[in-house]
């Protein structure tokens, strides 16, 4: 996706230990004009896809996937949540996720009533990198027997090994961009 | 707003402790057309006010905030971050926060670059109960010499008294509904 290639370009920075950050646009201000483009996009690539709901993860991932699921005739969202509420009560699929951002482990919660058996997911997420979060995904998923119908990524860090590995297990991972490298605080995409 | 007394009355469940669940469509599963409907009220009620940008405090307020703003010219929504990140850098105003549901106070932070002097921001979120969060947030507004043009709440628990509080300072506090009193599990709800 060119325009978001530009995007990261003109606003997102690059940090030492290949940290990028779009905090500009993307998970702290938003950008809605510019999310709705990215939902549109999701849309246009998963378009032969019959999707029953769409699965995120707090807290970067909502605002995508709200706009996004517009373009998927209003499917509903549900995130999974980062840490157990005196709210979340009855049954519900956790999972055990280390960050490579926040550099420690954590426990993702979703309620069973949320996600069924047979339901076509479509995950959408911020940031692919070593894929810890989307597995976390794919294990609550999995557990509740529900299809993963694709995975959508915003910004996929192609030199992790997360998207190697996601789609090495037959998975249909679409990132808008791949960052092929950062060295030297230098952006090199790969074509997508 | 009468048809979001109606959704929680269907959708919604009390439960012991004065606690509103209202997961199925607001803070764990979405219901994005719902929450369109949602904005456009918002809308409808700031409709005079010139908004630069609506602020809100992860994890529930983002999806009703960022929905919200495409009815408010598509204005930038920053949302407060709960936890420090590794990838929050720069100059931050942070506040205190005691929380009603997790029972714990947490740290919210939003980049100083992200509140200007002037701006004029619409507050949103999900919950007013003993208005901790949204002080929080006015706390940071403040800190910016930004200017509050008003609170946009979903739910406001009327028989706490974060919203007489709130308006007790001056501020324009609107809620889409208040419940007066939620006693064995019935819900009451306050005309507004």
């Amino acid at each position: 996706m060119k325009l978001l290639e530009q995007k990261i370009l003109s606003e997102g920075r690059v940090k030492d230990g290949n940290i990028l950050k779009v905090d500009e646009f993307l998970n702290h201000k938003l950008d809605i004009a510019f999310l709705n483009e990215i939902g549109k996009e999701f849309k246009r690539i998963f378009a032969d896809k019959k999707i029953d709901k769409i699965l995120t993860i707090e807290a970067s991932g909502i605002a995508i996937a709200c706009i996004a699921a517009q373009y998927f005739d209003n499917v509903p969202v549900v995130f999974a949540k980062k840490a157990k509420s005196q709210n979340l009560d009855g049954d519900c699929y956790t999972s055990v996720v280390e960050s490579f951002t926040y550099k420690k482990s954590f426990t993702i919660t979703v309620a069973e009533k949320f996600l069924k058996e047979g339901e076509r997911i479509l995950i959408i997420d911020d940031f692919l990198a070593e894929g810890k979060a989307v597995r976390g995904l794919i294990d609550v998923i999995n557990q509740a027997g529900a299809i993963i119908e694709g995975v959508g990524i915003v910004i996929e860090k192609g030199f992790q090994t997360g998207g190697k590995d996601l789609r090495g297990l037959g998975l249909n991972v679409q990132s808008l961009c791949i960052i092929e490298s950062m060295e030297n605080g230098k952006l090199q995409f790969k074509e997508v």
